[in-house]
């Protein structure tokens, strides 16, 4: 930041971040080794709003359903309606709203594991408020980020927002069933992500259709 | 936040947070007086990435270019892709590269508007980070926030991210070409928008086709 117009209180912003960035790894720590120790998969999921999350959580732990237990937690600044509608699927669900917020932290998902009383669940769905920035930088003791961008987004995306597809393991290239209306380059986007993280695992699908999704499916299954 | 478990930080974040803003505040302040001095009519674009802001703006700028003077400020984490777009429209343009960074502040606009040195343009066009919730509490020196909502992020959207539509002026719904394709309830998502924000002019509109996009120009021509 600028030196020369007196916007000079950077360093104090700075020290006070690095302490809650702190104070917020070792929640996520603590977080992490309940998880592992109940053997419980936590996926947080991410990615701009309405890309798709809460659908796919839907369709996902219908799928599963029949052989693995889920809970989800719900994250959004505002209103329930994610929260019921992964209730229609009766596996245990906690909304917790951020109001000005723009990322769950591991102190709330701490406590909204507790609220849940999870322990012999299979998997551990977090939903992040819709948010292609700032959720990057918030470990909540998952396993993995699972990034998510639709293709009515842009192939660009990638190369625009690097730190959120660079701290993800997996990215779900959703609404695959749009690309005959809409102007997106699918190779292109493949390209952007893999130049900002070569270890990305990549499933284009359509929640809507079904295609593709298997596939992801799959690899969940193989995550236990 | 929590009194029991020793996630006691607020209180030291919360000031630092009020400070940086009460700073932000003031750098608003300068901009605004120098953009009144000058009558150049500045708009804040703010939405979830891949909205189509910088293609809307493309458009803008031509549809004024006879009657109007315009220059603009491209915000990004990464990359000047938008910038270069912009560039093709012969205006002048700023890129800011926000890093880790999920807004644009007061302070690098004000550094903007000098770099760009604005004085005798009618409409001064920037463009923030893709992201539908911090920007909303950043107050740049804008005549208004320009909040764009597509038709595929879902009808929801207003109610689960109110501050910004709050904030809003006016909301440009885009890409209404997809309705055929999309599940999207157009009245539903009016009807929040409103709740949310009675006060919001709405323009439902296709950038990609043009469809109502010309009560949008007829809007900004009578901002001057």
């Amino acid at each position: 930041m600028c030196d020369t117009c007196g916007c000079g209180d950077d360093h104090q912003h700075i020290d006070v971040e690095k302490k809650l960035m702190t104070k917020n790894d070792e929640f996520a720590l603590k977080n992490r080794d309940y998880l592992t120790r109940y053997n419980i998969c936590a996926l947080n999921f991410v990615s701009s709003p309405g890309s798709g999350k809460t659908s796919l959580l839907v369709k996902t732990i219908e799928a599963l359903k029949d052989r693995y237990r889920s809970a989800v937690i719900e994250g959004d600044q505002q209103t329930d309606q994610d929260a019921l509608r992964i209730q229609s699927t009766q596996v245990p669900v906690k909304q917790i709203n951020t109001g000005q917020g723009c990322h769950l932290d591991a102190h709330g998902i701490g406590h909204a594991m507790e609220d849940l009383k999870i322990h012999d669940e299979d998997f551990l769905f977090i939903e992040n408020v819709g948010n292609l920035v700032c959720p990057a930088s918030f470990d909540l003791g998952e396993a993995h980020k699972v990034v998510m961008l639709s293709v009515t987004e842009g192939e660009d995306k990638p190369l625009k927002y690097p730190y959120m597809f660079h701290a993800s393991s997996v990215m779900l290239l959703n609404k695959i069933d749009l690309l005959p209306y809409v102007d997106f380059d699918l190779g292109c986007c493949l390209q952007y992500a893999r130049q900002v993280n070569p270890h990305l695992t990549i499933f284009p699908l359509s929640v809507k259709t079904g295609e593709g999704f298997e596939a992801w499916i799959q690899w969940l299954m193989q995550q236990k």
